[in-house]
């Protein structure tokens, strides 16, 4: 499935500062960019494309010098390989057999504390076999639970929060999923990219589970479908995949973001009652030849 | 500098379970492994040693399966070249021309949470120019303000706890002192490790920040000298390093630690006034050819 | 019922300090003391006992002076008048129509931040009609969703903590009882007693809350029969009502209590299925002629 | 001094709900209202004044009943007997000797964790011979390291965050202040007011700590002169003193609130300077008689 996915950006300088930022699509195993267009104006005294060697997220590093603003485009058509995998055929994979790429993913983060979550965690989703179910029961307890409020929480809101006070936006719903499941040993990672559908548009979180030896996706908000997100970041929580981590004092003064379909495209959004019968996978978030 | 270190550990399993343990000394730039050794009694269903690819913690990942008990032991002898560097040599280093191998270690973590501890490390740190001169001085004030209290603090203490209560281990010590370096976008992680003369002898942790391109070490406990680590784990905090992290049901009811010096090695320990004139850098932790 | 009840304390005194006992069975409307004994071995510099205007808890203000120990016994035979209310005949009581002593037992306290439990009450408990109702469920649902665990919880544990952690003593039960509680609008306070029949023998503490114009007792523990409970302490949470606040630094070395029936007592525990029933209630916790 | 506050609130009511306000000048030692006036448009089905037995905050209960909306008009003239008390004859009051009334405000509360922050307290501030001077520091210390940021925190931050997170407004100043204090034994309370001078006109909030037998007034923002003050609620903190807690769903839709020096009244704002050399008291904010 082909998307054409847009973000726009003004910031303000106050002060000569650096920026880090993460809204290039991914180039990986489950997407194929077409073609891609990055702009900053006006040219900034250093900008910079550059990826970690622990996965793919794509980021630009800008140097403002002493522009006092500047705007920045991106637009790119990506070709996303979105997998879809029968439950049934997805294997249990203990700990001592789990790759070990997703160990990592394992680990209490900073909006994740797994740890204190463990026996709530336990409690509530213990008793179900599979792992696979597991996380679909999270999920839906999610979804029943927390309520899906704008500017109802901030960016010190964490999933030992947001389990109690059960508000949020996309990000807490996220965060929330993955302590739940790194605190049942199911390794679970952040997933920030453009979503189809999305209403308003904006950019977009939820959340990934390593079951079986690939990595699914999952969304507690249900507010986009899964089959129509395009992959920006892959981290263990928004403190690794931000959109812009900002060092020195700029400002944001304008965030547009949008997500089409490609011309030709056929897009049937995959529901509810699919997803507990199949996994959505889009592919592993690291490069392709080393995947 | 030769060290002949060693770990011995004691464990009951209750519950077929998998250990992830981290006490293999690191083999990188900074330190030579002349021999070693690493034995479980009795041989359990799988022993796997891994490394991560953004490190060279050495990891072994164990299955119980049904041994209802074992004992883990391990022996090194390992040449450490700590690299002594003037102060007044070490370069400033702006987030805009950082190495990007250490951009991770500038975001907050589960145990460091950086964004919460910002004012105040610039109320406190933001008016030294120098990074290096800020850490040093974030090394001082922890030490002047935090008590080292065994048993005030567990495993789900934090730097932000720990800059209020102001107890804590040598974990704790270290957790407060990368949050503050992260919250003047200063890159700092978690360095656990063999320490000698650190008494009693136990795994040591503290942390290193990434000053003018290198990774120097800093100890706020002041219990142990710097020259005299041997580093096991890398990173960017707890979480990540732990000794050993169990998934099911087993517990340790012994760990003894050791560190001596190999025969025939001179050591001076290095004190606190060289360290305020010295930096002192144990490589990068990273493996030998990609450094 | 007549108890007899009895507190016995040793303290070892590091420095001239002063401790406020509260150990003291109140006089009250629920209950008459028929007899009772407070000695402190040796004498100290100054002992006083004296009670807080907005309740009965009865304190003892100690200056231990140059003491290097001190003993603390306390004996009484207690007359409680437990009080047997029919579920069907409690009525409902809206803020507009409360008695204003209760108001203040509306609002959040140190261990019982209500307002950080509001959505998770109403979610849980709001849709059940009746306040009485309400507060049965919530002692069920923390009876069945945290664990008693000795020492997993320490003096600063809310019941912040204990709704995600899940695990502690009887403090953690009553202060998570009570949050919940104050969240739902329905005022709820702190009672601390000795226990007829607790296991090992201890103080207790349970909570209390107001519907229909009476306070009524809860222990979502079950760990004592409601009717045999003996009020010592009336306070918004343990901050109000602890055994004993030190001022100084003086050390509990030693805590033996006891509580057992009078002499030609008659007891019938009451059970799970009479409180489902019938509320039980203990006096005002006010002195006789106020209330 | 004679000063003319006045309170203007306007609510929306989108369901019949409770209200209890705490917006009356006090009537005690320290506080003679020469005139007031109290009136709800339209008239609501049931508005009760009451005060609570441990202080002489003047509530009122407000039904709203069907009402749609509703505007709150409150004015008063009244004559504050703010008292100076040089500094050097203000006595010490060890917990031993001090006040009865006063014990309470010794304990920890919802915002003002004393308990977490008894280190830090000791560490900054025991050295200081005299509490009164204790005190002094303190504010001064709040002054110098928090900065009054209108927006930066909201009703959930306490005490426990300020001391880290240093942003807060008037609340959060007297939050800390209270805290520090009671980790220090000295018994502090909340203070809420009309101030003169205030810009803009607002509520205000400061602290009262008990020392020497008399309760004296600390301001740590410095945004209005001390005996500027008119005293409205007494309490542990805001969760005692909130200018209005609902219960059901009510808006407030505007709030104007005025203090004036009333007619032919000389005022000479309280310095800074002034008040490091002399306490200042607004009575003991119980009733005259039996103060």
């Amino acid at each position: 499935m082909q998307f054409n996915v847009s973000g726009h950006l003004e910031y303000t300088v106050r002060f000569p500062s650096t920026l880090i930022l993460n809204i290039h699509a991914q180039k990986n195993s489950g997407q194929l960019i077409l073609q891609e267009n990055f702009v900053v104006q006006p040219p900034l005294a250093r900008v910079e494309e550059f990826q970690l060697t622990d996965g793919c997220s794509r980021f630009v590093r800008l140097e403002t010098g002493n522009a006092a603003q500047f705007t920045i485009d991106y637009t790119a058509t990506v070709d996303c390989s979105h997998e879809i995998v029968p439950a049934n055929t997805i294997d249990q994979t203990p700990v001592g057999e789990m790759d070990r790429s997703a160990i990592p993913y394992l680990f209490p983060s900073r909006y994740c504390q797994s740890d204190r979550l463990s026996r709530l965690a336990w409690d509530l989703f213990g008793g179900i076999p599979h792992p696979y179910d597991k996380v679909l029961a999270i999920v839906d307890w999610i979804h029943d639970n927390v309520e899906y409020v704008i500017g109802s929480t901030d960016s010190e809101t964490s999933a030992y929060d947001t389990v109690t006070q059960r508000t949020g936006v996309c990000r807490d719903f996220a965060h929330l999923g993955i302590a739940l499941c790194r605190a049942l040993n199911i390794p679970a990672r952040y997933f920030s990219g453009y979503a189809y559908q999305l209403d308003p548009p904006d950019f977009h979180a939820c959340f990934e589970c390593f079951v079986g030896g690939k990595w699914f996706l999952f969304d507690a908000t249900g507010l986009a479908p899964l089959n129509g997100l395009v992959r920006i970041g892959t981290g263990r929580d928004a403190a690794d995949s931000a959109v812009a981590s900002t060092f020195g004092r700029v400002q944001c003064t304008l965030m547009t973001v949008d997500c089409q379909l490609a011309p030709n495209q056929q897009f049937e959004p995959l529901g509810r009652t699919q997803l507990s019968r199949n996994g959505l996978s889009l592919g592993s978030g690291r490069v392709q030849n080393s995947n």
